[in-house]
């Protein structure tokens, strides 16, 4: 029995009975003859398709411009940590640009010694690592400060998906630039057509960001900065700059257009924070959730990711009584910092209404606030980092919505 | 700077210089006007493609049955530790089929309590477990036992891959049907044309195997068994099942078909060994290996691949001067039990002649062998189970080949 079910084998004798309908005794007979495919099957390829049984997909904006839009993870779909890249969420400004990398650069200028050029083929040469990350936009779950909450997984946080990213740490880069003294900040840009724009203090950039320019394996995708993006862990989407193309070394943040008219929260008197990059604790459950229906009363595993943005998950809490009691999740190993973990929680569904949650607690102590706790804080006036507990309704027929 | 890269800062200054004819100083002046694209790019998408700058491909076999046929990895072209499922390599007996997963079943009988067929479905209700693993063909790099080895990655080492697989702990499901005390085996059957079997000790199938149906956070992919397969970590590929249909508990190996004709080691007294399921330590270096080609002299970072079906790896060592001297590779962490670990070594090669290894060692201890230490034990009558040390050689001209 693994760690990750915590339990003993002894406990889940008799568990498929409780799957209630499902399982059939059987004979102790072979399949009946001619049982499966007996014509040869397709054979060896170049690159492989998923099967045109599955159907999991981004879910898309209803919008006339699809440009300047967000697509959505279908996490009620997930299974383990990783997400693969056809179904990374999406958040551009000006649509995906088609960039060769032959003719792609990398420029690193502003208040450094040596102002440098960098090709995609010089930036693949230098020490890469490799690092499973999750990159959330700050917008993710923003539907839910109000009374109409998400419907499914995909609609209340899809805006979060996790990968293998490969890069090169951006620190080795901005020491070969020699970064000066009175430098605090980059300005980052992207080579899409709104070229966007982010201020990201040097302190971060030297510890732990990547230009990355692979992902879970293989060349980033176009929709995550193909050929070379920024990779900041831990902190909101938007400052992992897509289809890196220039960063200035500066005294100052640069005040872009995308750090004042948008990505900064409004308080409840009006003021407005900025430089909130930090993604806080957060947790999901994926099943059962909104959308999806239980075939009947019995055994059900809950499962779902949780992450922070501060570190390592400590602890994944849930309850199935409405919030009355809450037990501990067992949770998936290794669980890496600043990386989805996946969580599970065994049930027995008694088939009448009820009520899941869950709730993160990460390395640093921080615990998952209720929505209620966080509203009390932040009002309702903003857009951004809602990270309060997610609820979904089991109703008496299987059926599971938002609460 | 990175623990992987291990080094410091300073260490790295100058390291673009070193890159030699590349680099570009430049004036601190912003891109030219104009460059990078103008226009709107592409609108989000529902499930996403790599760029079509992007070619990287699985070797494929010059045969007149690609049904019965093997397609490899480019791990030259790899990066991190994850395979992406589009390129993880494949081998099948009689091609890929096409299962519905609505129809799919899996049956555990045999010398068991209580019988049982399972759906799709309810497998995927029970506690599901996650776990980034390597696979290995026990065939892989057979052509290296020969004088004519491999010329690159993917024809020398390619039958190689690493996901992260998400299923059903085996130990659940036989402890639901109730293994009786007498059975040691399991005999496990695949649902394509020519209904694959291997005979798998209990023992291994109780401690870690898994029926899994999820690689890389979606469903398997149809040439990794769709929609159930059987992962038996750190063995023998060919025992991890695909298209997983039937379960037998018995007394004894089964003595099949593909556990007599073939996956057996031919000694040099000509007796067979069978059941050699471990696989056994193993490296290659990925970068740069045969058909790549060095841009000119400098600093260059070897990277590679190392995994051991006997758990963790512990070291890797690199010699770049024909193995006269062996210095440590610094490693990706997480380093995963019977998963790949990435390998980083940092070069700068003088322009001359230079012959490039690596070799790993597993947390038992185990050291990979030379090739002649190798076949001093093993003779070259047999085909399977290869994992001698990998010789590159670069060439004044910057190219590489298999030595």
């Amino acid at each position: 029995m693994s760690e990750e079910v915590g339990t003993s084998r002894r406990r889940w004798l008799g568990l498929t009975a409780a799957l209630g309908a499902g399982l059939t005794g059987c004979k102790r007979s072979t399949p009946e003859a001619g049982s499966g495919p007996s014509l040869l099957g397709k054979p060896v390829s170049a690159y492989g398709e998923r099967s045109t049984f599955e159907t999991a997909a981004r879910a898309l904006p209803d919008t006339r411009t699809p440009e300047t839009a967000a697509s959505r993870t279908p996490l009620q779909d997930s299974c383990g940590i990783l997400t693969p890249s056809a179904l990374h969420y999406e958040r551009h400004h000006a649509g995906v640009p088609r960039i060769d990398p032959a003719g792609h650069r990398l420029l690193i200028h502003g208040m450094v010694d040596r102002p440098l050029i960098f090709t995609m083929d010089e930036i693949r040469r230098l020490p890469a690592v490799s690092r499973i990350h999750f990159l959330e936009c700050s917008g993710n779950s923003s539907g839910e400060w109000g009374e109409k909450t998400g419907r499914n997984a995909a609609q209340s946080h899809g805006l979060a998906s996790c990968s293998e990213w490969t890069g090169v740490p951006l620190s080795l880069l901005l020491a070969e630039a020699g970064v000066q003294k009175r430098a605090r900040w980059l300005m980052v840009e992207g080579a899409d057509a709104c070229k966007m724009q982010r201020s990201l203090p040097l302190e971060k950039a030297m510890n732990d960001a990547l230009a990355a320019w692979g992902q879970n394996g293989e060349a980033l995708r176009p929709e995550q900065g193909y050929p070379l993006r920024l990779l900041v862990p831990g902190w909101e989407g938007n400052i992992s700059v897509k289809w890196l193309r220039r960063i200035m070394a500066v005294e100052e943040p640069y005040m872009v257009r995308d750090e004042t008219s948008h990505y900064t929260d409004l308080m409840p008197d009006g003021t407005a924070r900025v430089f909130t990059f930090m993604m806080e604790a957060k947790s999901l459950i994926t099943f059962p959730s909104g959308g999806q229906k239980l075939a009947g009363p019995g055994y059900c595993q809950i499962t779902g990711l949780a992450w922070s943005g501060r570190g390592r998950i400590e602890r994944v809490e849930v309850s199935t009584d409405d919030g009355r009691t809450w037990r501990d999740a067992s949770l998936q190993e290794p669980r890496l910092r600043m990386a989805f973990t996946r969580f599970y929680f065994p049930w027995n569904w008694d088939g009448k209404e009820a009520v899941l949650q869950s709730r993160s607690i990460d390395e640093t102590g921080y615990v998952q606030p209720t929505k209620e706790a966080l509203v009390a804080v932040r009002g309702l006036n903003s857009q951004y980092h809602y990270n309060g507990i997610k609820v979904w309704k089991v109703l008496a027929d299987g059926s599971v919505s938002n609460a």
